[in-house]
């Protein structure tokens, strides 16, 4: 369980190429090559404005276990295609690469660097997989949560989707990137344990069927939770029997106890209609204060719906198109090589071109600066190549389209910040890892600088990530240089 | 790692709920209360005509490592709502449940049950999460699997999707319910090593930037692996360099070395007119054995396409559309209780209704038959009571429609078989858990007994799933009696 929870050794999970181009790395006398590789995405899952980084923190905790046990090495002995001196360096593997990347909850567009890594390049290309699979997955969560608190405008939302995740650490850390990503809690205990995520749930159906009656069940609940009392009234018929039923226990079992009522959740029907019914006959009966949850395949789309038609919400709960981002599962960060160093600390850009144009990569060791104006906020983020600085008191700073170059501005009076810090120095870990409330808070932070047009659910503004001077020309010379036919 | 691959103890991975209602349960003096509870899903995803049972090996797993550990009990304690007495009926927890299931590989059809649990009613509620987690998760992805592979017209299919799965156990899990829904390997190689599931890879983009030209990347590779040289063609441009450069790499490397080329793979661009061409290319150069690889965000509407078009593949990688079944990524499967028992062993069925006619369960504890015909294909399926046989010694037997009961049916000449097979008697493992290998076999037979009708990738038929008489009238009357108004 320790190991679950803190030092889960994913050493083995890692896609059979890395290992096979490990393996060609050394025996092609090329152990001790420089690269530098590159974490980005190309575009936001539902075409949002923005995405949120999360994951950094597993990535690190993967890195931190990273080591091949005598059973793993055996296995890949017994291919036959690895060389006795390769596996003899898998034994004593150390990882020596830095690594930079974007704090956890920053807002994250397409087309730049969110992490990057310089080192040999046989180790850079082993964590290939393991920061994509949990950057990317926790990344996706994240951002789709965001999109549901966005849309339920400050009502509390409850992550309930353990039980359609796609397996368990799905189910664990898709709690945790949601919490980033502003829910309030989850269902799931596990992620509580481990994190500090709260854990909220009351009572499922099965707790109604399995009493005589309705009023039955609830009575039996409410003895024994009278000062945190949901109840689940959608197990026969809502307005018909769930309500009065609930409301009599209210009356008879919570108040003579000197409590309050907390709510009634309702899973299934016409939510607009139920819930104004149900508002109606609570206040009547003298519960103004007792909430209404609704949980029944929600997402943004439907809450802004609902909520549009007037229904009388208090709170959600959002499983399985939160938790496996329903309408856009994947979530397509890439890691590329863009750039090698030689013998003599020189580093040369390399690109991959292709006959998608949008699989073009940004080649070359490079930053990220995000830029804010005068009123605090972010207006633009520009990639530099790693030796360039942007320094708004050397006066105004042009800024122009990466294909429609005419389009450009001139700017003054902004700030500028780079985005990517340090994590790891020569395989050192020299970040001071937040906890998740830290993250969540920092989040919450970041997405107050950002315009309320980037926010919009449907059509947001698009937000520049514009190329330096300097790297656009040098991509652009990369490409002719490549793409001669 | 021997814990993660062998003996995970996720006892913690439940939703919140299941412990409040345990404890309910407890104060109410109902722990030993005995209730039945059926796992069953409502539609196929994808519209499909068929899902793939698969995941009852880690359910396994997960109930022969169910132990609350000192620190769970801490953690559960500092929720200050759960009572002393159940904290120590945690610690000294024994599962002691029946559980019935459908093998891993069989053929499921929605509202019936795929898995049921008698016991009492604490021990079979604190299930709920982790079984439908973990079933949810791999029916869906063998179900989408074995979608992609009909597609492929009996070309191998490589799953590839590690990166994008949705966290660790949905890459590592994801990958053997893939292999058992039929694909031919994986890019996991801890899939491979837990479980023997052929890992496969070649090359990234990246080995090709490492180098200064392409042919350099090409040579140094096929230098290494002469035996399996497979050449990834598309970083710079397929037709005017990376296939000139494969072709000469194969008669300049590989053919001295006694062996023949493997293959080629395309990553981007139009795949239907690449491949044509690529195959002519290869076949005049003296390749006509060198296979065509593709992978570029496959799924079974594209490779239905593209094979439609008269592209020249011999096998497909298919990554995040199959690892997170993007056009359908939850598996609906519910958990819900249909009887409990009382003090003398009397069954009481129980049903949930709802506002949604499609929620509406099938009550009490019953079996399920798969009928054949004599052809020995399976043309329905019945839900009876458990203490129902049904004999087609015995003469006819009359299956019909449970909603438009006038569609009915007299059969003779058939065969039935029952479904669900013993897993654990009084929480006892009874069950000879059959290996991966032995499970895709399975499947495959079992596919083997479905009409190609039911097979079809659109609008298939609908396979039926009927009630008996008896049952049929169980479940009507108790409509009638809980859905007065």
């Amino acid at each position: 369980m320790e190991q679950l929870k803190n030092s889960m050794n994913l050493t083995m999970l890692f896609d059979y190429y890395e290992m096979t181009m490990m393996n060609g790395y050394f025996e092609n006398g090329l152990e001790k090559r420089i690269g530098y590789f590159d974490m980005f995405f190309r575009r936001v899952p539902d075409d949002g404005g923005f995405a949120i980084m999360a994951g950094l923190e597993q990535v690190i905790d993967y890195i931190e276990n990273l080591t091949f046990l005598p059973e793993d090495i055996a296995y890949l002995r017994e291919k036959k295609i690895f060389s006795e001196d390769f596996l003899r360096y898998l034994e004593t593997f150390k990882f020596s690469c830095d690594v930079w990347a974007m704090p956890e909850g920053s807002v994250i567009f397409p087309n730049e660097p969110i992490l990057v890594v310089r080192g040999p390049v046989m180790e850079a290309q082993l964590l290939e997989t393991m920061i994509l699979l949990t950057i990317n997955h926790q990344s996706l969560i994240a951002t789709k949560a965001n999109r549901i608190v966005r849309a339920a405008m400050g009502r509390p939302v409850a992550e309930f989707g353990a039980r359609r995740a796609h397996s368990y650490s799905a189910a664990i850390y898709g709690a945790r990137a949601a919490y980033i990503g502003g829910v309030s809690s989850t269902s799931c205990a596990l992620t509580d344990q481990q994190f500090g995520v709260p854990a909220s749930g009351t009572m499922a159906h099965s707790w109604v069927q399995m009493f005589p009656t309705e009023y039955e069940a609830f009575e039996a609940y409410a003895k024994v939770y009278p000062e945190s009392c949901v109840l689940l009234v959608d197990t026969y018929d809502v307005l018909g029997s769930g309500l009065p039923n609930a409301i009599r226990c209210f009356k008879d079992v919570i108040l003579p106890t000197g409590n309050r009522p907390v709510g009634i959740r309702i899973d299934s029907g016409d939510i607009a209609y139920l819930t104004k019914k149900a508002r109606a006959m609570l206040d009547e009966a003298g519960f103004p204060d007792c909430k209404i949850i609704i949980s029944n395949s929600l997402d943004e789309f439907l809450i802004h719906d609902i909520l549009n038609q007037g229904a009388e919400i208090d709170s959600f709960g959002v499983g399985e198109r939160l938790i496996t981002s329903r309408s856009e599962p994947v979530f397509g960060g890439v890691y590329k090589l863009v750039a090698v160093e030689d013998e003599n600390g020189i580093i040369h850009p390399r690109i991959k071109l292709s006959e998608n144009v949008t699989k073009i990569t940004n080649p070359g060791f490079k930053k990220v600066w995000r830029l804010y104006g005068e009123d605090g906020e972010a207006f633009a983020d520009v990639l530099t190549l790693a030796d360039e600085v942007i320094d708004p008191a050397k006066g105004p700073y042009t800024i122009f389209h990466p294909e429609y170059t005419w389009k450009s501005k001139k700017i003054e009076n902004f700030t500028a910040r780079e985005m990517l810090v340090p994590i790891y120095e020569k395989g050192r870990l020299v970040y001071d890892r937040p906890t998740v409330q830290e993250i969540r808070k920092y989040c919450e932070k970041e997405l107050s600088l950002l315009w309320n047009e980037v926010k919009r659910l449907k059509n947001p503004h698009v937000f520049y990530v514009d190329l330096s001077q300097k790297l656009w020309e040098m991509k652009e010379s990369l490409l002719k240089e490549k793409g001669r036919r």
